[in-house]
């Protein structure tokens, strides 16, 4: 039997050349230290902190357990590594030409939940140890960390999780805070120009001012990026297509509203307030994201086309053309040189839309990918409706043809997995984001520290937890013939959504239509052609339609890199998304292959954190700090 | 001699019928305490709840020092009360119909900076005692307290201040944190409308929904009382007659920063972010309040003007009519009856603009109320400018001309309090509001809790160590030929503002001008007329000017209420800003005397602090919880 006649299953689905994620087991099960937390914390960071300015490798070998994992950001190299085992770390250390980069690692005191504590290293608080934040300075600049330690067979603490990370360079603090600029120019200045002028000015790129960086995409991905950088001094341009900031949001179906909830989707520097609905609705995120825009004065260009983009290998600078609507309707050409591009388009880049026979003499009302689909129309009574795909989009979209009267299909054609909404509130996030949970920085450090082979255990045991809670919903859903799964290694969705970026639902209403048959599900057969009025199944059925909407998804971004840059540049860079054999995040966030080109995306959360990864390499590259070669 | 004779010194200058706020004493100088401060404040929490509930006032007089001070906002009764002394607060008591209406006080424990203290009474910090935040909860409603206890000679804790309010009517929570909306209708609702088209609908009072309060200007006075009675859910409409949100500041002056630094200067709910700048340029605001207003949902109508309001008496309600331009350019007529007005249009709504002979003669190329003054022109070079008064907006306008190369003379009229803008933050905010410093709410609670004798008297104290500071400028400004003074009872300028409104500089640059000769000041003589090319002074001498702006302030709201809905409604209400006889401000942010009318503005801490207290009456009378005529 040839490998290559096995059908992958879809729930393990990844993107091309993506490696499966190693599924990371829990050390034996401790009881809860008695010892002094602080002191065991102490001594192992201690024992750390030597072995690494001695480069002694025996001894820290002995400081991690055998099947740990230490990530790291920033810290110990200008990438992002998780090293599985301390074999691995060894390796990676006498590799290094600067060694571990790491001057100091220090216990982090300054509050009840940084300092160290009896902490779980599993999802159901049965793995008990020591955890602690730490405080991590490196020779070009400092971060947190955090460090989970068990207790190995003979008792002795040792790491099972450590995570390091270079957060602010050293001399290079961003201007917020007690470095925030005055807003005025105190005494006697003949002719100078006011905050509005300036402003102006600075927004318009005037005179000879060039942006170090241009960002393709105004959306939460472009946007975070140019607050970093600009509170980093690095002057940004973004440019994006639509008429105004947040369309990007605005243009999507009517009913759309984030399936996460608030307290996990804030951006850098300015928090959602507290009246802040738990579930965005769309527009209303549009109107943040214009605010955010004002409030942060970030520079950003809206109807701009880019026209054309080279790269410069020797001067290291690309040369844009750009083309802008401005403000009075005129068109302007201008020719720009940033150091860096940064493509922020999102998924939303390049639709999958499967062609095929038939479509073009489809003589219904509508046919058109779920990112064309602007809202069912009023008044449907009677009319059918398809919706092909079954993933959150393919959801809203069948409900809101269903509440404007419509017959809704929808056509299933790989098993998705089904996730009540609650459930993400009260096993996923719970005691990180959620009202009154720490703050989100915080938050985003607990969670980032988790190695994602560790994560993926994790969400193991969720989703164990979750089918039993949605074991009515699951259970409604396959009776009515919906095909749910429970993802690669049954880790439930938020793997699915890392290695592949969609096959899943996040339940806000839909499955019970289905369940009640007010929706109905077509599953089991491919389709086979496009009619006049409907679709024709391999299985011979038919099924007819007013309406056929293809919420099938989006290709991934180095497709768009390649529609927008060409060949030479896509080429360069490396598969998005997806694991590497480390089991990070394949080329998001960090260099992508190519010399001053970076992708960047991911939900609300993920642009949070990493937009200032992203920053801090950007801002390094310009000082001189790191080479864009550098290891 | 006449009492009529006697020129009364433009340093103690207040509105018209303000009382003179009283100068308290501190206690003697207490050592500090050794014994337990919990036990300390506990006991005197204990004793005071035991007094109250049982009306004995005999005790309730032995809790309190002769010279002590029982501040309290909506929290025995339904108005703001200092009351001087225990004979003072038990006249109360026996006098109110429902006692005190406390139930219980509280110590709160909830953090280090809340619970029981060593604290100060006093600026200089030599007088000691123990202080603690408290919880007061009363037969309607719960809120925060401050209590600062003293030694009487004979050893015994007493009260020197008591503070204590009430924030939130049971059963009426603010729908923010734990209380916030979903976001989400889950589930099957046919025809259900999205966020967007519910806001556009509730933003234009759509089909026969009515604002229970309308509120006119959308300054910050506005803007922050439509948001506080939003999260109370009660319906609320500002409108304002210019275009945009925030051209009341836009349309200042070209240079105009704020004087009062970012931590001061908080909007509830959405705090500016960690990047914003000390001191916010007049058009960096503009936007600001733009992004809240949409941030907030607030229903703010632009463009649109009060053609008439009539009270009906018996109905409890106005009828208003307006008449809006729309977005689209057309006009709308809507008539509307709103339970209450806000009159929030600021201390700008009538400019004080002294009429003198000659004015309509003027031959030279301006002449201006500061308000009208849209900023100094473009190479002016050679021109000579005037600027009548000398407080801060005179400082700044004239700083704008010298620095458009204009020849310009400050006219001086009354003596100013100047005061180094590096002295207000680092003598007057410091330890309250200034960067690591304490909780905006917190910070204002501790200042709030100051009744405003004891206010006055730290003020005195604080005024002698900014003279410390401020001697070289002070003495700059003399010789130079400026009249300064420090404030009525030698209070400094703070003073000058809550019984005046004006009076003094925050020096920004302007006055090192002054010292250098290069702004010129023409002092101790009045105007005696306006000539064609400049003004005559009553000692002879005469001044060329091509531009003279007046600088002279505005008058109290009282005068824009009578312009705006006539005399019927301006003689009901009582007189604005200036103290009552026991010390609190006049008609701010409290009952008028014409019952569904209210003042309210103030800078923007006050507005933080007093837009609470204004939602929360008016929220009880809708309710029914409070009566207008209620004590």
């Amino acid at each position: 039997m040839a490998a290559a006649a096995i059908a992958i299953p879809s729930y393990v689905r990844s993107e091309p050349g993506s490696h499966q994620l190693r599924l990371a087991q829990y050390p034996e099960s401790t009881a809860p230290p008695k010892a002094d937390v602080h002191k065991i914390a102490t001594e192992w960071v201690d024992s750390l902190n030597n072995a690494l300015n001695t480069s002694d490798y025996d001894s820290l070998h002995n400081l991690f357990l055998p099947d740990s994992c230490w990530r790291d950001q920033l810290g110990i190299s200008w990438d992002f590594h998780t090293f599985s085992g301390p074999e691995k770390i060894i390796t990676f250390l006498k590799s290094s030409p600067h060694g571990s980069r790491i001057k100091k690692i220090s216990i982090d005191d300054s509050s009840a939940l940084h300092a160290p504590n009896v902490t779980a290293a599993d999802f159901n608080g049965k793995v008990s140890g020591v955890g602690s934040f730490l405080i991590i300075e490196t020779d070009v600049g400092r971060g947190p960390g955090i460090v989970r330690l068990m207790q190995d067979k003979d008792g002795k603490w040792k790491a099972f999780t450590l995570f390091t990370a270079m957060h602010e360079l050293n001399d290079h603090k961003e201007m917020i805070g007690g470095n925030r600029p005055s807003g005025v120019n105190d005494g006697s200045n003949p002719g100078r120009k006011n905050w509005q002028e300036r402003r102006t000015a600075m927004e318009n790129f005037e005179g000879d001012n060039e942006p170090t960086v241009l960002i393709l995409g105004a959306g939460q991905g472009g946007l975070t990026s140019a607050a970093r950088l600009q509170n980093l001094g690095v002057p940004t341009l973004v440019v994006d297509r639509n008429p105004r900031v947040g369309d990007n949001w605005r243009n999507r179906y009517h009913q759309l509203v984030l399936h996460d909830p608030v307290w996990y989707d804030h951006l850098p520097y300015v928090p959602f307030p507290s009246h802040w609905p738990i579930f965005t609705p769309k527009d209303k995120l549009a109107e943040w994201l214009e605010s955010y825009v004002r409030i942060l004065e970030l520079n950003v260009w809206t109807q701009t086309n880019l026209e054309s983009a080279k790269w410069d290998e020797s001067k290291r600078q690309w040369t844009v053309n750009l083309k802008r609507k401005k403000a009075d309707g005129t068109m302007e050409d201008r020719s720009l040189h940033p150091h860096h591009i940064i493509q922020a388009t999102g998924h939303s880049g390049e639709m999958k839309f499967p062609q095929m026979k038939g479509m073009e003499d489809f003589k219904g009302d509508r046919l058109c990918h779920s990112s064309q689909f602007k809202g069912a129309k009023a008044n449907s009574q009677g009319k059918k409706a398809i919706v092909v795909g079954c993933c959150n989009s393919g959801h809203d979209i069948a409900q809101d043809f269903y509440e404007h009267g419509y017959d809704v299909t929808i056509v299933q054609r790989s098993s998705a997995c089904v996730v009540s909404s609650g459930c993400v509130l009260d096993v996923l996030l719970k005691g990180l984001y959620e009202e009154g949970g720490p703050a989100t920085e915080d938050a985003d450090l607990l969670f980032i520290s988790i190695p994602n082979p560790m994560l993926k255990r994790m969400h193991v045991d969720a989703t164990i937890e979750i089918s039993r809670r949605d074991a009515d919903l699951i259970a409604g859903l396959q009776e009515a013939g919906f095909k749910t799964d429970t993802g690669p290694d049954e880790s439930g969705f938020f793997m699915k959504y890392f290695q592949h970026g969609g096959g899943y639902y996040i339940d806000v209403g839909c499955s019970q239509l289905i369940i009640d048959r007010k929706i109905k599900v077509k599953q089991g057969s491919e389709i086979s052609e496009v009619k006049e009025r409907g679709l024709l199944f391999e299985d011979g059925t038919e099924l007819e339609a007013d309406e056929i909407v293809f919420a099938t998804g989006y290709q991934n971004m180095r497709s768009t890199a390649r529609k927008i840059f060409g060949d030479e540049v896509a080429d360069r860079t490396k598969d998005v998304w997806g694991f590497d054999e480390e089991g990070e995040l394949r080329t998001m966030w960090r260099r992508t292959g190519h010399p001053g080109f970076w992708f960047f995306g991911g939900n609300l959360a993920l642009c949070r954190y990493f937009s200032r990864m992203l920053a801090i390499q950007i801002k390094a590259i310009e000082e001189g700090i790191m080479k864009y070669e550098d290891p």
